[in-house]
């Protein structure tokens, strides 16, 4: 059936990779806790390192409930063994320690958006300095199209946040959007999904990489809103993530596997 | 027999050293596909990691059929038993799984240059942040040299590229050139070798690399055309490639071996 | 007694969290020699490696005295057991081979701040690139606010800094500061306690690099002195060092545990 | 004594610290093929890698040979075992393989410069990107004073360098400094020891690095010349080169001892 394919339109060819991915790729199966894991490893494996700050939450079983990093641990620290589940008040439900009180942001964001399953918040490095100059991230490359139009901007900082104010203030920039850039501060993801969320906080601070590095040479042009609207969709879709997030998962578990215990 | 070169010519000294590297320089013996899994590791060892995005391929024994890495795995994960031969359709004949979609431009490449044998895409990020400005890659230092004159520039972005369109659009632009900057996207290398593709994709997205770092400086300065065809078809030289490959090849294996499995 | 938490105000929220990290947070238990050596690995591992340049000292039990890496040896190559005990004219009181000749500001600035227990001095790659500038470290994200308003400027470079002249400029231009940036030369930290000095060290190269990266592309903006202040402080909290220090010392232990020997 | 030096001036204390130097520090003790196998693998290790270009070569015990690593092999690959020895005419006296064609210029510059033992080339990134300006290299922080007023300028690129006119050029522009920043190409140290040589291209390539990181942010200011050739002298003295030497040397060898087989 040799030549058939170069017939057909771009829908048509679309549509037919769906069909393909659907059959023929996977995601992992890990449970909450594990792909919780995993997604601390995962960032602190491609630049996501800042010491003891950031935080990752993801919903629990019973509402109201979320499971944490423990505060004092790096990210490559993880593992399933001393995540804790906390309740919005961050009150220590399973496990030893505590959670970053920093985490009150979450409690309010997970109010708001119920869609919400997982929230990523960190202090990559070139996000960071990015967040200095006070402008949004310019999303200009096909990859990044995943956040395309999908991220808000909170453009003054509000100081260190701890309190219920800055919980409120989160919650209302993001809106309902996916991602948020958090002057002088750094990078918020809130998605449907761990896997989701962690493949956009990636994306996030490449993206932001690849910001800095163009703009410091020259003038960043602008994609046509269509085309980066129709690239959005095709890499946001759920089975892409999941595929994706499986990759970056066998590649931390073949140097780090202490991670699952 | 000392002092007698010095006083050869130029010319008089090229045609010597190429006979003495005839001599003692040869490749590794790899057939196509360990070749073709070689490069995917060499890549990612060497700035072209950008997860699940990329592909490469190269021309299969029977005409109208190509080796291809496997869609859901990162180049760091390509083996020689997990490659696919496919169609010009992407219809799998031999292997597991299933090609990217965005393969289809791979077709209608092959189809338009009989001359070439491998084609290598990928979003190494340098190269991905430099295609953000819409500018054509500087070639401005004698390694660099190996593209000088030879890369194409497709200065706007057609969305993403699985359809037909694109397979037209890209064919026509890259003309009979090697190379291909694609804007808001990555690179293209097409090439008469698997070995000249590898060496040519290392130093394309070390040119960007290059070109950023420059320019975020002050102004590139150009090269004279007629010394810069000269350092072109001297690196160029098939032998050349072979030797180089052949570096890279045992520089990955003394990590990881399992590349050819 | 879920919710109560979202009526609280921020102060009494910053309150409940100390509360918290007192009980549930601790440092590690590592003895002097223990926490200078682990100090110079975990320089070298975050970016302060630039050979044999350099100095760490903290203070020894004995009044006058100093511990300090020896001359020769990289921060890499730092343990407990090739550490020197040294006196205010550097002479070595125990262990082999001499101390670096530059140690001498240390002893001036010793004398000068009797609150200061230890004294770092890196030339980090990009505070030492930041520092050809002549320009004061722009401390303009949430992290760095831990060297808000506490970084001192030598704006003009006195030569190599083995004289008297140098510590006598050195101790009098930093003041009471906890930091100091040399102009064409390096960064300077003098803290209260090894652990402390460690985290400032890596604050500063950090906020150097962000400096670099966002000023290479726009004008970084500056932030509210009230709230910059309020999170030096909340950063700055002696407790919180140790715990910081100790993630790192784990980090450092988990590759090389010869350090401690 | 305790306080005695504090009365010193700086040229006494000058003194004093090469008397002790002298005293407690040594270089290792490596024969030249030794060192010069070693010198390949350090610079690898520290930014100079660029694939198959590069040479490095060291005078033979007797006139007019030069020990060199082989054509076709990495710097991360040399070892004692595969290193070659070729006269003038780059003729191979001991060892298989070939020598790098290029090293042609080796030759003219150990003629004109009897004070040389060793010399080497390499294409290191920063370096090169910087070549790319056409600007010469500015030396403007202590640690780089190493180099300063010593670095000469060859402005424009005259092509691949197998040349016997590109021999005669190099050496009448490098005259009588140890290094030369090479237009579109790369860098070129020359001088008294292995180690020497060695020492002062980490240096050069770090310092093109940091000039590179500043010029992108600022206006990179001038040091005072008087200081900077006191620094130059203080950094440059021969048993200095040999402990920086054998630090770096014992950085490499704990990861691959094979270096000296």
């Amino acid at each position: 059936m040799t030549n058939n394919t170069f017939n057909l339109d771009k829908e048509q060819l679309i549509q037919q990779s769906f069909v393909q991915m659907d059959k023929h790729l996977q995601g992992a199966e890990y449970n909450q806790a594990q792909k919780l894991a995993l997604t601390c490893r995962i960032l602190f494996e491609n630049g996501h390192d800042s010491g003891l700050a950031g935080q990752i939450t993801a919903r629990g079983e019973k509402p109201g409930t979320y499971l944490t990093q423990r505060l004092g641990f790096g990210f490559d620290e993880a593992r399933v063994s001393n995540l804790l589940l906390v309740n919005e008040d961050l009150e220590v439900l399973q496990g030893d320690g505590m959670a970053n009180p920093a985490n009150r942001f979450h409690s309010w964001l997970y109010r708001a958006r119920p869609d919400v399953q997982c929230i990523i918040h960190t202090h990559a490095v070139h996000t960071a300095a990015l967040s200095m100059l006070e402008v949004p991230l310019e999303i200009s490359h096909m990859d990044n199209c995943v956040l395309y139009d999908d991220v808000a901007f909170l453009s003054k900082w509000p100081g260190i946040p701890v309190g219920n104010e800055e919980g409120e203030l989160i919650s209302k920039t993001i809106g309902s959007k996916r991602a948020l850039l958090l002057a002088h501060h750094g990078l918020l993801v809130a998605c449907s999904s761990i896997e989701e969320a962690c493949m956009l906080s990636i994306a996030f601070e490449r993206a932001a990489r690849m910001h800095l590095l163009a703009a410091a040479t020259g003038k960043i042009q602008p994609i046509e809103p269509k085309l980066a609207r129709e690239a959005h969709d095709w890499i946001l879709r759920a089975q892409r993530s999941a595929v994706g997030f499986a990759y970056y998962a066998r590649r931390s578990l073949r140097n780090n596997a202490d991670c699952l215990e």
